[in-house]
């Protein structure tokens, strides 16, 4: 799995995309006529936190495909709408309704820093903003743009990772074991991280057998992402997590390691990198940093 | 302001398009993959129940404006998107930390009949599906539907309705008197009212001219539409608005009625009616249908 150009750490990996994202944040998050108020509260929740790992991922599949020139502002856009999405859920998900978290990046969450109403509304906001930045791309881009908003839609909607919040929250039936906690990796995390990568490769003119390597690699990275998280959840501190830990399990949540203990979670860990890693076996020598940041997820520590 | 074909009622003239956009959230609604109790709680938010005015609003104003031949699903799409739209913000505003409504369409309300988490996450799926619906039309449509969906994002936005949620729920500073009101009034209600008819025009390949026309009898509709409501709030039973009348006084919420009174807000409706039947004087006969219902939604009582 060595590469050449091996990077040492997953900020270091990540931090040229994730100063594209702050701009690209900085530039569409708030309308003109938004209220004052809400639009420091959006501000809040998406800027200046968070690893911007999925609009990182919207990038570098992008270049492991082949870039297509002329796309930069679409994959620009495709990447702030997969982060507001991606904050929108945190912030709902944090809800007294729902997870009912009071620390979120290191930071009182949206409710306990601006109330209910308005963590409420500046999820809202956040999603339907994200739908928005999308649309306003170029008119020359409009069949791509649509294409990249249906990946979006169907990852983050009713049969995404909204189904994943309603089987993590226990609201539908859910089959046993590992396979139940499966279902809830799939939809809850794996979902986005996988649309996050197909919307890449498409913005990067991809054909189908490459869009299709991307997007199983990207499926598999997720449920390392969420297995890894999991993991950390019962061991890691909240300053290094910047989330209260132990909370999972606490309200007795399903997990995966729950469901297997700490050793098969690792092995468990180990088998699904290196099926993510083989996905993208077809893109050769492009797809180097993308073996690479299956790795440094695979072994993160917060 | 006689009509050839006058309608004796609003659910007459809406009948119509009502059928359509019944069709088209039957079509659209649930996606494969979605769990049951989301489907569910889904159908139940949204099927059988409303005047659907946004969705019939549409259609409107595609024929007023001229119909363009084959734009029939993407007008469909539009009807259906603008209706999930309105659904989610009734599920949203009507949760405990926002409005605590119990009564919607002369039933329980969606967290009172499938507990908060689940509303939370039933408004979120409809808000995601509504922009899915667009995201879906053909190819050929994808210029047009990205126009549709950017009035859309921008309506329904943080600059648009839910802004006018945030001054409804005393979240941001607001001007005094019939100022602050109208904010309120063009937000929360004109701004999905004015995009509904936009996004008909739009499809129906109007000019910029008849646009601008159809947009501003709809704004002037939408106005209407709240100030009627305002007056309803303070004289309807729950039997006939089939939700609980009064609340809004009670909570000390901001209201057209409590800053003029009932006979000046009568005026006030007559007048917005009239300014908003001049602004279609430039489409001549084909905007009878808009001169009836605006006359039909002045007078309504429930």
């Amino acid at each position: 799995m060595a590469d050449k150009n091996t990077v040492a750490s997953l900020a270091e990996l990540l931090a040229p995309y994730a100063e594209r994202t702050e701009a690209g944040l900085e530039r569409w998050l708030v309308e003109p006529g938004t209220p004052g108020t809400l639009a420091e509260a959006m501000r809040y929740c998406v800027l200046g936190a968070g690893k911007r790992l999925r609009p990182g991922l919207v990038w570098l599949a992008a270049e492991a495909v082949g870039d297509r020139p002329g796309r930069d502002e679409l994959l620009a856009r495709a990447a702030v709408a997969v982060e507001l999405v991606h904050c929108y859920s945190l912030v709902h998900d944090d809800l007294p309704a729902m997870d009912d978290d009071l620390l979120r990046r290191g930071r009182p969450t949206a409710h306990a820093e601006f109330g209910e109403a308005m963590a409420v509304l500046v999820g809202d906001a956040l999603l339907t903003r994200a739908f928005g930045v999308l649309a306003e791309a170029d008119a020359g881009d409009a069949p791509a743009a649509a294409a990249v908003t249906r990946v979006l839609a169907q990852a983050s909607g009713p049969a995404g990772m909204i189904a994943g919040q309603v089987a993590d929250m226990g609201l539908c039936e859910l089959p046993g074991g590992l396979e139940g906690v499966q279902y809830i990796h799939l939809r809850k995390t794996a979902a986005l991280v996988r649309a996050a990568a197909e919307m890449g490769a498409l913005c990067g003119g991809a054909d189908g057998r490459r869009i299709a390597a991307v997007r199983l690699w990207a499926e598999r990275l997720g449920l390392v992402y969420q297995s890894v998280d999991d993991l950390l959840d019962a061991t890691g501190s909240a300053e290094q997590l910047g989330k209260t830990p132990g909370k999972d399990a606490g309200a007795g949540k399903r997990s995966a390691l729950a469901e297997l203990g700490r050793e098969r979670l690792g092995a468990r860990i180990d088998t699904l990198s290196q099926r993510a890693v083989e996905a993208v076996e077809p893109l050769g020598d492009r797809a180097g940093k993308l073996r690479e940041l299956t790795a440094l997820l695979a072994r993160r520590t917060h």
